[in-house]
């Protein structure tokens, strides 16, 4: 028996872009979040591959998210993106985006975070840091 | 009479992802490209406003575009990124996001760009910069 | 006449690192800065060429002071580097480097701030961008 | 006994800005650097801190390393950097800076390459993300 990585009763319900991108909640505890995307044909780019900003919204969310774990759907703890950054190491393969998002400093108004995307081979296509602010 | 900014018989039929975010051409020349998106609720974020993804997205395209113009639509000129950085200074006011890509230096095989997105009220949002990489 | 840029009463002395790398400054105004550096040898990289390091290093301090200026030498305004961002876009020739910080953004706690670096034929040798966090 | 991490035979002559900041090779192996800087007077900022530059310049060092091992010191491989990234995460304690590169992808022309500083606790006080162009 393993332990489940997600209690779906602590996910809130998908807000208009994470459905609009169609992404879903894998794992999400203290300062780790994990997102999965099925790589639609919508989300495609000139060249038939997956768009630059795909990559972006993934990993600004799931960065975002690692750093706003409550365990409380009810009480949910909310920040702002400061600044994002993005490297695009490679191309990925397969149907799938693994977006993993981990809190790596920071205090009670801003957070630091670092975050990957992986394939479904297990390659990472693309790496993100960022800087966020707490809200309220 | 006002020289229009944008040749129609230029611009490509928009990819997947293009239509998928609902962005338009609104200018493209030597180094610089102006996009425009409506901002339509699926873009929104956990907080009723434009996720960061969506600016991300925006300034990767812009500047991506700044680096190719090559005025013929049947000869394109390709590139993908590199790296992509986004400060993010304000929340957008009004219905539209207006995205501006520059391309700054760089030579044949790499360029660097920088962009901002402004909204309707002409207040910057959010600024980026990026590095590119020629294909083929 | 011309207005002068710098008011010398409100030019701090110098601190450490400042005297160590060597620049001083041309300019200082709300919301802007420019110092300049004369690039002696011991700026060098393993190239011959002035060491990337410097680069970062002005533009973190020119966007810096771009959010700190005051006019009063005795009430100082402090800030700390959440985060920078530097492109490289080519190679500085002659004696100095010129770097500018403008302020681009934020509020009480926060700004954001672009900076570039020159050489002394007026060549944009690097850009940066940074969000900043103000002390106390 | 242990394996020792560094050949002291294929360690360069320092170059001038090394010697300026003043730090030393502790470990260079195929995608991996580690240097050390021991904090200096001359390296401090307004507030008595190690300067913002001092990390950016130990990063870039770092990671451009990573990537350019090649085990023997008459045949030098180059790069030239062309994006950095740095994020401040805290406040160095004690009198060393320790900074990390390692190679994270790319391939014969761009490698990316991830960073980070520890202080002498073994606290990570900065991040750094880099993209880097080999040279000839």
């Amino acid at each position: 028996m393993t332990t489940p990585e997600l209690d779906p009763d602590i996910v809130e319900a998908p807000y208009p872009f994470q459905r609009h991108l169609g992404f879903d909640f894998a794992a999400w505890r203290p300062d780790y979040c994990r997102l999965t995307l099925p790589l639609a044909h919508e989300l495609m780019n000139r060249y038939g591959i997956p768009h630059g900003g795909v990559h972006a919204a993934m990993l600004d969310s799931a960065m975002g998210f690692a750093g706003c774990y409550t365990g409380d759907r009810d009480a949910p703890r909310l920040a702002m993106t400061l600044s994002l950054n993005v490297n695009y190491l490679g191309q990925a393969r397969g149907g799938v985006l693994i977006a993993e998002g981990t809190r790596t400093g920071g205090g009670r108004k801003t957070f630091f975070a670092e975050g990957k995307i992986t394939d479904e081979q297990g390659t990472v296509v693309a790496t993100g840091t960022g800087v966020f602010r707490y809200r309220g």
